[in-house]
């Protein structure tokens, strides 16, 4: 039996790319890291628990790809650039093949994003991994929640909802004939492999007002903009981008996917009018989905309708059509 | 059914004192924190889990305690001053009177040591904890286990065993009756409740060759400083400090506890001889156990007994004489 010690090392402590601001990494009490001057450490952990958050057989590679890129994309909602990362890793036995696996899919990623693993814990017990992820963001640049102001322009990446579609999908609680292998395939891969938008939070800094990153909901997660920003917002539920797979199934059970569902991991984020048009030529791939608007007294933070149609009032969105929550 | 947003606000955004170098707490993707200059960040993560580390039922005030403890044990052996930490905390379900004690016996601890929580995660599964702390120390002056030279004294603070022979006492799988109920209370107390030797480690800076924190017992933890500085020890057995607890029981399983039991989380460090008399003066908490010598090929790299006495050699500790390793 491989001891804990030799554990570590064999598989962790060879896996990233070696970044001259790492003074020590794993083998010692303490990793000792070097912070860049004029920029704020950004730090986020994220804990992934075995039937929870993935089903305990799920590819071992996927899931070592998912368990960073949920760390990354928090990275990317603050525009920061990712430096390293530190792994608890929770298992009930030593499957030599599952490390393998597992630590194959976390490097490759890391190796790509230049994110170092600085340190970790192995530990006996329920499969569970906690990732704390680490960047650097120049000092006043970083994207916050609370900054959203009137008037600005709400906009969100790629598509929404694919993620939410395959997990129904994967428990057998929802199906759509029109939808071929391919795109049950291509929607299983935005459930398991999503991309952390870190190109484009870098992009950000300086342009957005608020940004955050859509893990549990875009109903969820804008709701925690207006939140902390105070205010309110009007969605045009015609804009929100559907990807070809989604597109072919009848718009009002995307609509509800691309609101209502988690772990699409793309941004949304909001825009002073001054830097949309910008917006147009340098981020292609981001849609305008609504404004900021003021939030009425008593009323709901989040509007559906554009101006011309007849305005759906709901309630809290965070009560309504609420994100996932583990404790509910 | 109070929800995972609020449960996180409510029990644990209030807690910590606050510190002028977070920018932005709980809340946000993201954590902002402001690292000193010429200094590097220290950082370490540590999961306890049910039944594994603790016993599920242990009281939550001195859970919380020990979880943060033992990280910051980490940065006191690297010389490190805390700063910051984030709590992943996985729960079977919401116990509001078991969080109010956890909470609690975190806070008061973080306090104590001027240690912020920046961050957490909270959700469903068996019960566990994962803690990073991140802490500051002077560039250059991190005490680390690869630095110990042949002729450095090898010293450790405090106790030793105390805490191995509370757990063995818990495990009834030990007892004796020399030691009456204060006794017993001491080294529970011992056990749950460690201090983490945090002014120590400050102290240390620019005096110690190198330093670990006990963990896993002395054979093991120091054995870590022999491997990762290609040298060899000799201890005198009879040195090992005792509480007068322990002293009561007989010689050798009291050494014995010294040496292999761990959770005792006091700090064993070298110091070059030229240190040696500022020791005696400045640290008298510490004690001599032994010297740093040259490894012999192919044989032990821990040695028992004086010099006067016959030499025992030992096999690797890490082997023969081994801490705690969960994989075993």
């Amino acid at each position: 039996m491989i001891s804990e010690f030799s554990l570590i090392q064999h598989y962790f402590e060879q896996i990233t790319t070696k970044r001259d601001d790492v003074l020590l990494g794993i083998g010692d009490d303490c990793a000792l890291l070097d912070c860049p001057t004029d920029h704020l450490l950004a730090v986020s952990i994220d804990t992934l628990v075995a039937d929870i958050h993935f089903f305990a057989d799920v590819d071992p590679q996927t899931l070592g790809h998912k368990s960073l890129a949920v760390g990354l994309s928090d990275l990317a909602a603050m525009g920061a650039t990712p430096a390293w990362f530190t792994l608890a890793l929770t298992l009930p036995n030593i499957d030599e093949d599952w490390l393998q696996g597992f630590s194959q899919g976390l490097a490759k990623l890391a190796q790509h994003y230049n994110i170092q693993l600085v340190g970790g814990d192995t530990t006996r017990g329920p499969l569970s991994i906690s990732i704390q992820v680490h960047g650097h963001v120049p000092t006043h640049l970083a994207l916050q929640r609370s900054h959203a102001n009137i008037g600005d322009i709400i906009y969100v990446s790629g598509t929404l909802g694919d993620a939410g579609a395959a997990l129904q999908m994967q428990l057998k609680q929802w199906h759509d004939d029109r939808l071929n292998d391919e795109d049950t395939q291509y929607l299983q891969q935005r459930l398991e492999c999503p991309t952390p938008q870190l190109e484009l939070g870098e992009k950000l800094r300086g342009i957005a007002s608020a940004a955050i990153d859509i893990s549990d909901g875009l109903a969820a997660d804008l709701g925690h903009i207006l939140n902390k920003s105070n205010v309110g917002a009007r969605l045009d539920l015609n804009q929100l981008p559907l990807s070809p797979a989604l597109a072919k199934i009848d718009l009002q059970t995307a609509q509800q996917f691309a609101l209502y569902s988690g772990d699409d991991y793309e941004l949304c984020f909001t825009v002073p009018p001054q830097h949309c048009a910008q917006m147009q030529t340098d981020f292609k791939q981001c849609t305008r989905i609504g404004e900021i608007v003021k939030k009425i007294k008593g009323s709901a933070s989040l509007i559906f309708g554009t101006k011309s149609q007849t305005e759906i009032k709901l309630a809290d969105p965070l009560i309504l059509g609420s994100g996932y929550d583990h404790f509910k």
